[in-house]
């Protein structure tokens, strides 16, 4: 049986020609690249050139670019190397962000931090009054998550970036599901500090980014040997970062035409699977990720869902994997309005390069009989 | 020419047999260990697998192990982990420590943390009774480096863990530099926390780990997805991890021959190269990791002499690749009772697997006539 992964929103596996990429680096160009020497130097060369390219994309300086072990610490490092620089003082998160922003926060919470989460509409966007309404004169932050891991929604970051820039405080946006997908302009967004990851995008697990504005100060999370200008200790992980460049550079020249081939297979999977009595879709249609699908069953189990599928080949999830172990229903889909029972019930379907009509196809026919035998046995209906 | 390495204290190449094991998790088995999917569980598996087999080098149980994505990450967080849990107290460190735990203890002092760093003798041991007049009501903990990455030299690391046991305080050990290399077994050696690096043998950049004692507990540095039982989000780096097991296992497979065949290679350089005019050993000839050589010359630049080396097509350091962009003299060199001008004329030659008679033959052939050039012309002789 053919197993087919539609679950690219968790992970994406490394595309063979990142790989080709990475390979010299681990046991031909190995050096440290913080090492005087000729192999230090080649993989310092290595590591500058994938800044520059990753800068780019962004339309950011290279010297803003700070390469970090994961989005998670990305995000860690932008709420608490922030909070230690103030002391104190206000931070604004929206109530669907991915964990390593709303823990992060909750802990700085803890810590005496104040903290506002904004409310969502029904499908998942912020309202930009609110937002306005909530900046006060200690702010000393606001991070919105760019695309939602879960519903793939896409907020209005330019419109978010503009406030934030009117109003004098610093914004954070966490782009790990959008970079390399969707467009992203650091200067005309007005964004301050930017999230990105590789293994969203073809890259290998492992590396991330963090865009750090010029002039904007962090105390870093990871102290000791001066590496990534002093802002983040460790031996710098070039193989993962030259293959994030290349991943990253992949998804640049192929977006668009990805993308329209992503929106036709999605879109024909949401008409048929809507079919589905009692079904829904969560977020907005219009504004989200190419890839992102995730819908809703009354009187369904996400999770029996899931294993039911697994069985098939089919690889989905039921939100996001970080999350896939706890109990509790989705934050995200709470935020939106729905209530437990139907948090519960919804499934989240990614697509990805490899997604072929045949694999949509497939869940087309799949998903409707297992959703009609779980429903047949279910204690909900 | 052929490029000689013999600066495997800054980093090694990734074994050909580690990468091979690593391949099939970029592409193929590259699911996300969180999902619940059979893409996800494959993934999870390898992951366990690979933490047993870590465990098992040191004498840990499995659930004692957490990933992280460097040493440097793993002394962070030991260090302010315990802080953020303890929230006021007593560190004492050594005066050789990385500036991973170096740094991090100086951040905790200007947060309200007391540090105390303990002297070294001439060849960078702690004195014992030292340490034991140094432990406080309110010490937190001790953090002791195992081996020193400058010099080479192994700590007393059971004696040590014997009397912070007796005392009742908590201790860490930044083992980056041993692990793989020398016996370390926490039980015996009573140690509380544990730093290594998989790429220091022969496994790939950007994974370490951090040994926590059963029952220790420690304030995660990335909060996030719930990822490592709760103390370290982001998505794991099945790839990286698989890859520090086998490199750990080749390791503990050939650290007896290995060691025997370095240590042999090693003197051979120190008889042949303390033969040249006022020349030294830095660190204990005994108590030093097998592959470690570290030398002084009077009436030398350690950064010229790594540079016409380099020339020569020999890679070696002046002390550890972190620092290696600043004009500080090591402290760890310093700390050892050298003056400045002494340390400015060291040099680290560190041995590794591909290390042969002929390259070290190289060495002594080409280092003198490099010595006797620079003295020449030299304006502090």
């Amino acid at each position: 049986m053919k197993r087919i992964y539609l679950d690219y929103a968790a992970t994406t596996p490394v595309d063979k020609r990142v790989l080709k990429e990475m390979l010299p680096y681990f046991s031909e160009e190995f050096g440290n690249s913080m090492s005087l020497h000729s192999f230090g130097q080649k993989s310092k060369l290595a590591l500058e050139n994938s800044r520059q390219i990753l800068a780019d994309i962004i339309n950011a300086n290279p010297n803003e670019i700070i390469f970090t072990g994961s989005a998670t610490e990305s995000d860690n490092m932008v709420l608490k190397g922030l909070a230690f620089v103030k002391k104190s003082g206000h931070i604004i998160i929206s109530s669907i962000e991915h964990p390593s922003v709303e823990e992060s926060a909750k802990w700085l919470e803890k810590q005496g931090f104040e903290i506002t989460k904004l409310s969502v509409d029904k499908f998942g966007f912020i309202n930009l009054e609110e937002l306005k309404k909530s900046i006060k004169e200690n702010t000393i932050l606001v991070s919105i998550i760019h695309a939602s891991n879960e519903i793939g929604i896409i907020q209005e970051i330019a419109e978010i970036g503009k406030i934030c820039k009117e109003k004098n405080v610093l914004f954070h946006t966490d782009a790990s599901q959008s970079f390399g997908k969707e467009f992203i302009d650091v200067k005309k967004m007005n964004i301050d500090f930017l999230t990105a990851s590789s293994h969203k995008i073809y890259g290998p697990k492992g590396v991330g980014l963090l865009f750090v504005k010029s002039g904007n100060k962090l105390t870093p999370l990871l102290h000791g040997g001066g590496q990534e200008n002093g802002m983040r200790g460790s031996t710098v992980n070039v193989a993962g970062i030259v293959g994030f460049a290349k991943a990253a550079e992949l998804c640049k020249k192929e977006m668009k035409k990805e993308n329209k081939r992503q929106i036709i297979l999605r879109n024909y999977l949401i008409k048929e699977i809507l079919k589905i009595k009692n079904s829904y879709l969560n977020g907005d249609l219009k504004n989200r990720l190419a890839n992102n699908a995730n819908f809703r069953f009354d009187f369904i189990e996400g999770e029996s869902l899931l294993m039911q599928l697994d069985m098939q080949g089919i690889a989905c999830s039921t939100g996001s994997a970080c999350s896939s172990f706890k109990l509790e229903p989705s934050h995200v889909l709470l935020a939106t309005g729905l209530k437990p029972e139907q948090c519960h019930g919804s499934l989240r379907i990614s697509l990805g390069r490899q997604t072929t009509k045949k694999d949509i196809e497939k869940v087309i026919k799949v998903l409707p009989k297992i959703i009609n035998k779980i429903r047949e046995i279910s204690p909900f209906k």
